[in-house]
């Protein structure tokens, strides 16, 4: 696993990296606290201020999606001026992806639900670019076959969101190789090793198909003009761990003809143990999209809540919400109503409801989401095909 | 342009690069006097034995082709063992290629004359790769469209060589990348970063899509298990400064289920200048498949020999054929009668032709030897198709 002096962020005050609430955010790995205001500052990336968020108003009938006015996307790069250009009539495209290492949680729906929200506001064309290759090279123990059947059924999750085929192209990296690589070549040319090492904390040890595959993920930014002839930029939804590939695309965008790609970053749903980021590797801690109810609700069953250690306790000073994973689904995406999101903040921190209430209500949401999930991702088999890109 | 420690081989007692005869030979440079010797001693390669020559005689109607009598091939890695293995009943197929920088001289179809034969002696199937990627990235001036010109302009030589489609497969990279990509991945993943820098002499400049190329040309040596699912041994028959490339290959081949691939080694025809091999970034020195009789008869003309400053002094001491680039000619591939040569060799060495007549026979014989090649060169345009692997 590589870590890299740029993203692999210690405390100031110490280099000791056993500590296990230590953050490190790479795109390989994500661990620990995360601390978004220093992610802004060391990746040098721009907060979404309000200013921005009243001009992206303007074009939502002036209501903000929850995702926004949560602060769940919270950074971005160039998404100004990506504005500026669409209201001067240059449209843009949607890019985002997916690492096919395994089932697709909760978690990963978050980013791509606020991708179909902005794919439907601004009538957009949206590439997702599914990275088989790179999960088969950056762990020792995968087969391509492996990542290949994940590409499968993680694509299965996307159009059972609501993606629809005339604008929603998927593209399979290893059966989708013949339109990246040319443009591949491109992007890689410009591309020192010492950048790519810089970049990404590549060491002596790293495979050379990892210190190319920067390119890979580049790809997607450029293709549409390859596809259409039109040379508009592309906007990437997806979380800030990804932020190097873009850095890198970005410095060779212009030097190639492209626009610069524009980003804008999401936070991680948590996990259902003590903190982190949803892990596949610790399916516990992790709501899939094709689990049972009872898989469910055994989950939440066990989730790390703020709550206290006897209910008489917990009804008398009340739990902590913020630190709590339950409220974290609710707060990302299971309460729609801000009124009554608040209400249950204020029931917890009074102690008015106990954790085995929350538990409850969202068991029964998560499973209602589900239900709908599955039946629509079973329907999406018949109808995948019609997201290949034709040749 | 890189030079590797390994590769770049200064004389023992000097490091001094400035000196204009010192021997570099990588995959991406030939230049200074060719010591063949030291070369299979550095890249730690076999030597062609009388013993193997003998074994391959058995299989030729007990001639040797000239191009083994005259040790032209003079080099292997595993010809033994590819022998062995094809005479109990495991057949090897054939790879070689071409990189696309140019147009394509006389230099470049002598291992292709020679791989000819060989498939037609063991009756065995061809892949020959077109690296316009490669040619692409490991020069800044170049463009993906330049390299994809000459692709098709070199593929006709191919072919107006004699080859057959049924068991010649052409694979132009940047069309067929959709072949190629799986293998280059399972090559890559197991080719360190430290491995490919101290293997090709990569420094901190290079792009990272030279980097990951080792693993592009390696490919084709393992693509016939995926095309028919027999995994047979490939030999490959090319000169001996793309043998980095090899050694790379032949360490991953085992731990993917590969037989290591097997080489045979040939010298460089020497250029038309003083010594070294052809360049096409010196088209004086070199004779082109596309050259008319008039730029031919120049450029002998204007070519080095091993002559006298005077007539009537070579009459008297004789020439120097060792060192004469059109002796090279007759010795690589004009003159077939191995009397005839030594008897040529003969009248030269005792003042009996002045150089004068050799560039004239020579320019009958290379001109006699294009028009038939150009004639075919055309008819390879309306067949090209047919090389051009099926999917």
């Amino acid at each position: 696993m590589i870590k890299t002096a740029a993203l692999d962020i210690n405390d100031d005050n110490t280099n000791n990296s056993s500590s296990s609430n230590e953050m490190v955010v790479t795109p390989w790995e994500v661990k620990g606290k995360v601390d978004y205001d220093r992610l802004i500052k060391e990746f040098g990336t721009q907060p979404l201020t309000s200013q921005l968020l009243k001009r992206i108003e303007t074009h939502t009938d002036n209501k903000l999606h929850l995702q926004l006015e949560r602060k769940i996307f919270f950074s971005h790069r160039d998404l100004d001026t990506t504005l500026e250009l669409y209201e001067k009539g240059t449209k843009f495209v949607l890019y985002t992806g997916r690492g096919p290492s395994g089932p697709v949680h909760i978690g990963h729906l978050v980013p791509w639900i606020f991708t179909l929200h902005l794919q439907q506001t601004f009538k957009t064309r949206l590439y997702f670019q599914i990275t088989d290759d790179e999960k088969y090279l950056v762990n020792d123990e995968r087969d391509l076959k492996e990542t290949t059947k994940w590409s499968y059924e993680n694509a299965l999750d996307l159009i059972a969101l609501g993606f629809k085929p005339e604008d929603t192209f998927i593209i399979y990296n290893t059966k989708d190789i013949d339109l990246l690589y040319d443009i591949t070549l491109e992007v890689a040319k410009r591309i020192t090793y010492s950048t790519a090492r810089s970049s990404f904390g590549f060491q002596d040890s790293t495979n050379i198909g990892w210190v190319y595959w920067a390119a890979i993920q580049a790809a997607p930014c450029f293709i549409h003009k390859k596809l259409t002839g039109e040379n508009v930029p592309a906007l990437i939804p997806a979380a800030i761990d990804q932020d190097p590939y873009w850095r890198v695309t970005r410095d060779v965008a212009q030097k190639l003809g492209y626009h610069k790609p524009a980003q804008i970053h999401c936070r991680f749903l948590p996990g259902l143990g003590t903190g982190g980021k949803m892990s596949a590797s610790m399916p516990e801690t992790s709501i899939f999209t094709t689990d049972q109810p009872n898989d469910v609700k055994k989950k939440i069953w066990g989730a790390y809540t703020g709550g206290k250690p006897t209910a008489a306790e917990q009804r008398k000073t009340g739990a902590n919400p913020q630190i709590c994973s339950i409220y974290q689904y609710y707060h990302y995406i299971f309460e729609e109503d801000p009124t009554k999101l608040k209400e249950r903040e204020h029931k917890c921190t009074t102690g008015e409801i106990l954790c085995g209430e929350c538990k409850k209500d969202i068991t029964e949401k998560l499973n209602k989401f589900l239900e709908a999930h599955q039946e629509r991702r079973e329907k999406a088999k018949n109808i995948i095909e019609q997201y290949h890109i034709k040749r």
